[in-house]
């Protein structure tokens, strides 16, 4: 299992990173791409094009077909990762072990890099052509849904109010859902909506698998969080507990969190039993979320 | 001519400020939202806006067809004032008279309000159902290249660059071309792009108009930066000066910036009498930009 998420990993990272590039090469070169290349590919687990491949291969697409999508949510994953990371938000200096974006670039750059990577993922929808245009439109609507105001950006600003607040574990549920869980969500539809209207009828299936790994992926880092090691993780082990974050661990305790994780890989596993095609790289990815150590 | 512009802006903005608020209405109330429409609804010429209905209109488009483009094109420019008003960028405390977003706000909600409004931008396009579909997806490509890293946001990289630097005439009003330029550019071409394809070889004259009004919005705005009075332009007077930054009248002296501003309209007013149809709604555009003292 751990070896064919790897293979699938490898390949779909390499893919989407190649595509990436070959879209920041049609920018105007400046300061300003410079930082958005550096901060798209600063490395990272690709998880969302993960799946949206994984997805839409599912369904029989050529991968070909799904670099758009899943470039595009990538940005949008970018983007939110630098404008989190700003001294007025998070306030971190590193991400994955190297300079955040505004250490690296200043401030003024990382927030222009951060809005023009919510650009360029529209941008790469709205200009690709090997997809019909309703599947375009309806992702670009997907994105749009679930990374403003009633979705990422909401999450962040519901987490920005809970640091140093006692929230309770329903609205810690809450705030991963709209922070994080509404974008992984989103990948997954991506990926479907790449297939023929035929497909549409397993997204709440898919939806199931989504909701569940979202959260699996969120309680996971709470718990690597307390045990994990600085060096793999990239940022300081504990560093919730220093901003007096609510978790899953400080919530429930460290053992119920880790059975949470596992119930939650369960309910991924027992969504895609109900899908009639081959899913083994989306059971490999929901396998991978709660036994990864970084 | 006054009275026409008069008429006109009053109410496209009407029309564009019940549009904005009913997009508005759509999404998770929350303080983020509050922010939003805070600085959406905050005033101003709604230039853009006009800009969509009156081109829209010249080509027989009737008005609700256009409140998405509108809504669209000025939730693009409220993010983009956000953004530059922040501390690490033009550091303002205040906009058209009252405290710009960061101050009202903090400045973590004033980052993700201006994300959320330029996701809004797109939202309300692929969401529009009264548009065809090739229209809105034209409409999302133009803003998206209008506004992302070949386009605003590079102006706002070049002119942050310029700050305390010498630049000559050439170098700012590139700057202005994608600063301030392009947007505008983008307002006519949605206009257009809402009616049916005959109207597409109207193009290159709109354009023409749209670069001239562009540049002559900006060289007035430098002269007023001058001589006008602090409390109608809602900035105190000189500030351009203080910050060392390079202006029409710095670079050209005043007179002539004067009548840059004049052979501006004049261009302007040329491309529009090529046209077969009644542009008066635009010729009043152009005339209130050169004569207008805020």
């Amino acid at each position: 299992m751990i070896n064919l998420f790897t293979e699938h990993q490898k390949s779909y990272s390499d893919r989407v990173e190649t595509a990436l590039n070959q879209y920041l090469g049609q920018l105007s070169s400046s300061q300003l791409t410079l930082a958005m290349q550096y901060s798209l590919l600063a490395g990272g687990k690709r998880v969302r094009p993960f799946l949206v491949y994984a997805t839409g291969e599912m369904f029989g697409v050529t991968p070909d077909k799904l670099d758009a999508p899943a470039c595009a949510i990538e940005a949008i994953h970018t983007y939110s990762l630098i404008h989190d990371d700003l001294p007025a938000m998070d306030n971190d200096n590193l991400r994955r072990g190297k300079p955040t974006c505004h250490i690296q670039f200043g401030e003024a750059t990382a927030i222009l890099a951060g809005d023009s990577l919510q650009t360029l993922a529209f941008s790469i929808l709205a200009g690709e052509q090997a997809l019909p245009i309703e599947s375009r439109m309806k992702m670009i609507q997907e994105l749009a849904q679930a990374s403003g105001a009633s979705g990422m950006c909401l999450g962040q600003t519901m987490d920005l109010a809970a640091e140093h607040q006692h929230i309770n574990l329903e609205q810690l549920k809450q705030i991963h859902h709209y922070k994080t869980g509404v974008l992984i969500q989103a990948a997954v539809r991506l990926g479907l909506y790449s297939a023929g209207a035929s497909a549409h009828q397993y997204q709440p299936i898919l939806d199931k698998y989504s909701q569940a790994i979202g959260l699996a992926f969120q309680v996971q880092d709470d718990i690597l969080n307390v045990i994990g090691n600085t060096e793999k993780m990239g940022k300081p082990q504990g560093s919730d507990e220093q901003l007096e974050k609510s978790t899953y661990p400080s919530l429930m305790g460290l053992t119920a969190a880790k059975e949470t994780a596992q119930q939650l890989y369960h309910q991924a596993i027992s969504a895609l039993d109900q899908l009639p095609m081959n899913s083994d790289a989306l059971r490999s990815l929901a396998h991978f979320i709660v036994r990864r150590d970084n």
